[in-house]
């Protein structure tokens, strides 16, 4: 291989570089109120828009929200999506739902309602169209990794009606709301995820077989 | 924040290294023979199995495969999608398609098929379930980067019926398959995406709006 920044193999520092990133990212859920800087979400987005693809569709779009007004529009979706889904849980298990910060989105400097959009038909996507959104998803990935070598903390909101934000949004036939981040720099950087340290629950092991399921 | 690996901020040269890492991944599908070595394996499952997942939930598993008779069956299933998807095209487009590589199934030393689980109810997945697969595809692309560094080539296979795929490997009820990877060590590192090499077609700018769609 050429010797290259694109090609060369990666130093002993580089690749513990990468897994420091990789191994210490966390979901945030309490910010500071400091913006982002312009040119460090120039570059989350270089890193977003970098992802792997499915026939290069590239099938993202991003809406960038700093208004209060909008946030707060957002925070009462969640609430009502919380409401609802605390009434899943009883006995312990509520009590430690209840106790729980699932979000930051009034904190939040700056939110990210990251859609799926509609696309050219291109390869690779028919036999399992999922994979277009699954492209979306590796984009948010590499922003978030991205995110914790600069500093930034993100956490993804999932306790949202989709509609309801593509709604606020004025998304465009098609578009699907796939993720909504909140972003901004960390009160904190939590030494192990927050679900975890709260006691919800604990992590298992990787389940790995050989040639097929036993 | 304390000074510790968890914690501590990203120095230049270590940002530079994540990012070199996210810019210069690819879709990977010329491999050599040589194996992954078990231990670079490993920490690849390290970086795999600590992506976010909803509401802690790793909703994933992994099938290994390196037994040439189960690769050649995944190829006939590759063969026979991709044969269908290229009666999609005419013309000019379908004389691209007919010169791209699309895999590297029969080369790569090892096989991966990511399969969603089915998990114990928990939080945050509930107004959005897709979240569930979404998790499972962060920690791909996890995985994805740490190989990377690693100088581990990685092709998503995505021109496969995933019900052929579960058969095969013994899938039990409920795991679906998510993602099905080729891994080894690259014949070369290739610049820029291979569809943007082959002519299949170029990449465009990010779609970044402002508060809301326009």
């Amino acid at each position: 291989m050429a010797n290259s920044w694109e090609t060369a193999a990666f130093s002993e520092a580089e690749k513990e570089a990468v897994y420091r990133a990789l191994l210490t990212r966390r979901d945030i859920r309490h910010f500071r109120p400091d913006p982002v800087p312009e040119e460090v979400l120039e570059r989350l987005y270089q890193a977003f828009h970098a992802a792997p693809s499915v026939g290069l569709t590239q099938p993202w779009a991003i809406v960038e929200i700093r208004e209060r007004a909008t946030k707060e529009k957002v925070f009462a979706s969640y609430q009502k999506a919380r409401a609802r889904e605390r009434a899943l849980f009883e006995g312990k298990e509520r009590q430690v739902y209840d106790r729980l910060r699932l979000e930051g989105l009034l904190e939040a400097p700056l939110h990210l309602a990251v859609f799926q959009r509609p696309v050219a038909r291109s390869l690779g996507h028919h036999t399992m169209p999922e994979t277009l959104a699954y492209s979306v998803v590796l984009a948010v990935g590499n922003l978030w990794i991205a995110a914790r070598a600069e500093g930034i903390g993100v956490g993804w909101v999932s306790l949202l009606h989709p509609e309801e934000v593509e709604r606020l949004l004025g998304a465009p036939p098609g578009y699907r709301l796939l993720a909504y981040l909140c972003l901004g720099y960390p009160r904190a950087w939590p030494e192990e995820p927050l679900l975890q340290r709260a006691g919800w629950r604990p992590g298992g092991p990787l389940l790995r077989y050989q040639e097929r399921f036993p």
